[in-house]
């Protein structure tokens, strides 16, 4: 006999608020979270999960809901997620949890997604020392493709994945987390290496009970306000996994997790309907609600077996992943390069953020030439299938970051030409991403050297 | 008629020393040196090069040429070559040119190349705090096959380029060079990001006449006085191209190279029989001898068509790639990722560099339990066709890099099981890559959290 | 805004027969079916369908409903739709309908699917003169995996399609096919090439009321016995595409079909998880109820001037495909060859049939050498993603076929060795695949050859 | 140590005749053929070839030599090759012979191909009936690319590789090859399938005196005689191999042949830059003069461990192939479908050579309209990437192939569109292939429905 369906343990309801759906949502990490699912091993069962925002961004011809984000509500979770062994024992801490992507779509009713940029002083985004107001495009799912009518000329398949998937932190591994991102709001500016505006953004993302949502704990309570308090945020990835943004997680790929608490307590959320290598403009990839069709394997004693730390303590280690052989095929693509000097000329030393940085700066400033602004291409580049790479990180003092664009995406030939530029038959200027001024008073980087 | 055979502008002899080639080569960038060859738009021509250290490295049973190697003295580069338009009329400052790589390969009779580790005070590489000793492995190759007596149970297929291709500096952006680097040695200190010991390696590689060949400029002259104490090292990638290490730069590809000079002095050099994405240890690369089948184009005016200056002048620029249709195509990939937190567990902001570094060494810590020594995959990663990749870089404060690698090169499953892990049948802990002891007295990082 | 949820057209309820759903389904191709839906172009929409035999093959240990499966009853079509275009003026003769399958995928509850032989006397198959027997295996889908508990060993991507896509005929080219058929059912036994018994399948399906479904047409009115004495069966694929069997047409392909009655009658089903090119065994692909979503445009006059008949008449045409850019990554292929000389060992001449025949029976007693039986194999090449190609087709008085199947199906390497074959980690003999014993007294066809 | 490079044991001097070369050549197969060399398992050795007619196609404007070759002397094959263990044991029959591609590449001054057309009275080719005038284009190499000067706006990656490969048949087996295929030249015309007016091509190509080169075996002597008057034509492939024609046969593939003869008694020549599938046109890949570097593994007993015969006699078995991970990389495919009806409508039963031929009648008439003659694009198809498929082979009574063109290789975009026929940017009728009248008296075949 085939398999049941698989079993729905977490739904979505979208005509509800995330704090409203029948299994509660949670937007923090913290061991005391109780599990609102239980799995076993060999099951195929299905996750549901709303967007990031938990509804908060709108498919409408507006970019103020941009603006206005309060980023202590995100990223709502679907879980925790209790995994057991075929003889119902719970995963334990030291066992490695595999999570195989099965299947994962949108859900019924939401065919849609948005990339945008968020305004400087709420949040900001790889660029936004040049690109400081807020803006946003809508994403039309036709399958596996997508097309945006606020970036027109462009349409590509989708490699969808869960931004977030991770377990819940220990009481110990917390506690890091909390002191080392605690240390480094405390004195991180002095060891700065991004541009010096770049320090607009927030050094690190502390925990904060305000837009806090806990599950199945009740608000007010003692245990939510101690939980508030302590729980991490979910922006950063981390040791347990969580939001690591990797763009090939889609279907066939397999996660091996640590577990560091008892029954896994596995979350995921943040689904992607495509993103590219670094998700630049922040609220970059095709951000959707969506479903996943997961299925389990606990490795007892596998995080000794198979992952050494890299820290002070056993606690110090990543997840692995596992890409699956399923993938839009491209054949051509153009690759932008980037060193680590910066928009200054300032030497930086074999900083590949600073390459990187450069390397995009230099791929919106040219795709913009083919009749685009260049905040359709920041966005673009966000959340088009494209590759970033470490390409050289040892040929001091200058790391070799690329940025590599499959050409099959627009429908003009993007290649340089003997030729002058043509303008590619979908496209002009208008229309545009939607837009939000920015009013903030920090000084805006431009690129000295260029003419525009 | 057919095009006639590639004229070869520039021949090696093998059995000669890097000084003695007929077409004198050069290991520095500066425009007054002077073209050795001239070519024309649309003639396919052969350039042949001598690997990267002109020889020094034998193929034999010691590490100590790895150990002893004068860093002054790389890369020997086969250049420069004058590219003129079907009138016969130079490229121009300002202009575009376009390179194509019909086809390279190994020299007849050199049918092999080397990867290594630098000793930790002469060169070291991106872990050399972990991996201080000189070390080397040798390759031989099988037509697009390779495989290495000191790496045993892995073979994969080559995707061969060439790791620098430029076009000469004008005079003043040598200058912008040489000011911006040495400014960095001087204050570079305070600046570092990396892991505290990662300072012993030199900040920038400054001008120096020791170990400068300079072509066809006699050693002794006023001129060769003047412009080895000016040119700049061939080390880092920099606006003109040069060592960009883009791994994917095979067959098939075009580089569209900016124009500094006239003529635009086109130089190549530092082949690669196949690179891992950042080139970890430094000399990582299967560096060998070979062979480009060229085929220029000139872009009249193309730098200011195409390329936005990201710096204070027009020349901030970089070039642009594009990558061919021709590569192994690989079906499963086993992905490490690295978050940027250090050994010391101390937190970093948005640093790619510490977070490839934990990747790197996440990947061989699991893949050292397969039956390897650390240093034959610290080799082994530099030199594969793996993928390091850009994941996450806005999630405040953690940038998430993955280094991601094709599971088919090994000849057993290196995937997590539930079982033990079992050694694949070709492997063994002996034989071992070649060694030399390091003898300094800088302390080496170990993973704090580990047991071994 | 975006688009709203696609709009199903078509609905099918699983726990119904074919014949009881709310849109009447068919069997039968005939210009006079009343389309049972309406689209218009640029809209996507959504046609659910139940598997070939209308739910007759069931999720059991038993092959006897393989064995007695009714042909006549087979395809069990969804359709026929209508399509208009955005001024609702209807597609007309001499048309393109060009169909994007957007999305597809098993109806919830339906997460499986079955291959299998049909018995000599009852459909036969490709190579019935070497298997007369009827076999069934159940293929349980894991989102894009699949894997039988009949064949262990084996697990793979399914490249999802529907079998069966074509518009309606006209009175004209329903009339062409009968008469060629039922030319050949006449006249075909001097004519035939293949191996002497394979005559003992059905030269052709002609038109029989028996077992016919048709639509809205009410059963025993003078118009579904006209229709039912005419109506092509849906077995062949033919001018108006139909049962084509591409199996690479999967999410994001667009099929450009000539258009022969007003409104297109767009009709579809035969659903494949996964199949083998050839789909050797007949029932062999991975049949499955299923959905897709879809979007039509008109291309109006299309079929002048893209089309060229190849025939007496103007309706002598075929269908054009796109193949979209997202498939299983197969690193490795383990290739068979067939040249025109039979299993006794006559050369026929460019024979491609013959010569594909030797390719697959090769292939079959190469993997049964692997732990499994023949029919494991015959069953597993007919649905797994392996290639059928025309490799020769000049060289007389020799053709060569080939058989491509990539390796990284099987869980044990199933490439020759030096050694004696190794038997993989999950292969036995036990389990096979559930047989029914051929009965009849038809000569079975050996390899006079083999030992075995 | 590094291995030595490649010793080649077959040199090809370009400027001498066939029959003039150093190690004599054959082009014919037959037991008694001495060996010219001899290798070793695991060396690495070089054989080079000339292109299959010994150099009589010319690379000049005239297709008249593809008018009057002589097929008898054809193919010019560089062998045979005697393989030994690592004792100097020879291969004997009963064994595998595994044979690696290493590297392969055209030789230095002759780096350009051709395809051409044969007079239908003089070989024809697959589609003789329609196109029975002799006709030939030049292609020239560019690195791993290919254009032609008479087939402009088309541009493409070579799968470059050897038409034939192949072990010496033993005395028993040529003398069943003789067998079958003067059976088949005496009673074939009432077997035809084909189209009527195909039969205007050889049935078989049986031996004959005329032509023959017998590499070291003098001619004139009774030796000479003897062989001269039984051995078998090269034109088909066979059980040993030797014609196959399989385009994927490049770089890191491997050929697992049968051994009947002691030593085995290599040979391999006919070497294509690309080849599409069927190779249509019959000298339709691009041929080239060129080099392989082979390597040798001898499996003892591997006929009988690994192949099953699949005729009257242990003798009756095929290669096995095994194809490497390098290939251009394709995104979009446009895939023209034939069935088995043939130009005068007539139904053939499940004949797939029937239903590929219109197949590709159907490709070159639909790509004829971006602006190329009949000619170019039979010519092409004959030579470019493209893949022909059995994609139904059981759906009685049509056979369904498909043939899958790659849209990169156009400089247009060749997909249907809605608006009438856009001509890409290079492409005019002139220049056209060249070409030779045919002036037979044969019927030729038109499209009895098309306007044109």
């Amino acid at each position: 006999m085939a398999p049941t369906t698989p079993r729905v343990v977490i739904p979505i309801d979208l005509t509800k608020k995330a704090w409203e759906q029948k299994r509660s949502l949670h937007n923090r990490w913290h061991p005391d979270l109780p599990p609102v699912a239980e799995v076993k091993v060999g099951e195929i069962f299905r996750v549901e999960m709303i967007e990031w925002t938990g509804g908060f961004i709108s498919d409408n011809d507006s970019a103020i809901d941009m603006k206005t984000l309060d980023l202590s509500t995100v990223h709502y979770l679907s879980g925790p997620i209790r995994v057991l062994d075929k003889e119902g024992i719970a995963a334990k801490p030291g066992d490695l949890l595999a999570v195989e992507i099965c299947n994962l779509g949108p859900l019924p009713g939401a065919e849609w997604g948005y990339s945008g940029i968020f305004d400087r002083e709420n949040g900001g985004g790889f660029l936004t020392d040049h690109f400081p107001g807020a803006a946003k495009a809508i994403w039309h799912f036709e399958g596996i493709y997508t097309h945006s009518p606020q970036i027109p000329g462009v349409r590509f398949p989708g490699l969808t994945h869960p931004g977030i998937i991770g377990t819940a932190p220990s009481t110990e591994l917390l506690q890091i987390w909390n002191e080392r991102e605690g240390h480094l709001e405390e004195t991180g500016f002095q060891s700065l290496t991004l541009c010096e505006v770049l320090h607009t953004r927030p050094l690190a993302n502390l925990p904060t009970p305000k837009g806090c949502l806990l599950g199945m704990v009740e608000e007010g309570t003692p245990e939510w306000n101690k939980i508030a308090s302590e729980a991490a945020r979910t922006i950063p990835g981390r040791e347990n996994g969580g939001n690591c943004d990797i763009k090939n997680l889609s279907r066939g790929s397999k996660i091996y997790l640590p577990v560091f608490v008892d029954g896994a307590n596995l979350s995921t959320g943040d689904m992607h309907f495509s993103q590219g290598d670094g998700e630049v403009s922040f609220c970059g990839a095709i951000e959707m609600s969506g479903f996943l069709e997961l299925k389990c394997e606990i490795i007892r004693g596998g995080m000794k077996e198979y992952l050494t730390p890299m820290g002070p303590t056993p606690l110090h280690v990543n997840p692995i992943f596992e890409i699956g052989p399923v993938e839009p095929r491209f054949s051509e693509w153009l690759v932008f390069e980037g060193i680590s000097v910066d928009e200054k000329g300032k030497q930086h030393y074999l900083d590949a953020t600073v390459a990187y940085k450069r390397a995009v700066l230099n791929a919106i400033d040219y795709l913009s030439k083919f009749g685009y602004t260049k905040e359709q291409i920041y966005i673009l580049l966000s959340c088009c299938p494209c590759e970033g790479r470490l390409s050289g990180i040892v040929d001091s003092p200058n790391a070799c970051a690329t940025l590599a664009i499959p050409t099959a995406i627009f429908d003009q030939d993007i290649r340089p030409k003997s030729s002058k530029i043509p303008l590619g038959p979908r496209v002009m200027r208008t229309p545009d991403v939607l837009k939000c001024t920015y009013d903030g008073n920090l000084p805006i980087t431009k690129n000295p050297g260029s003419s525009t």
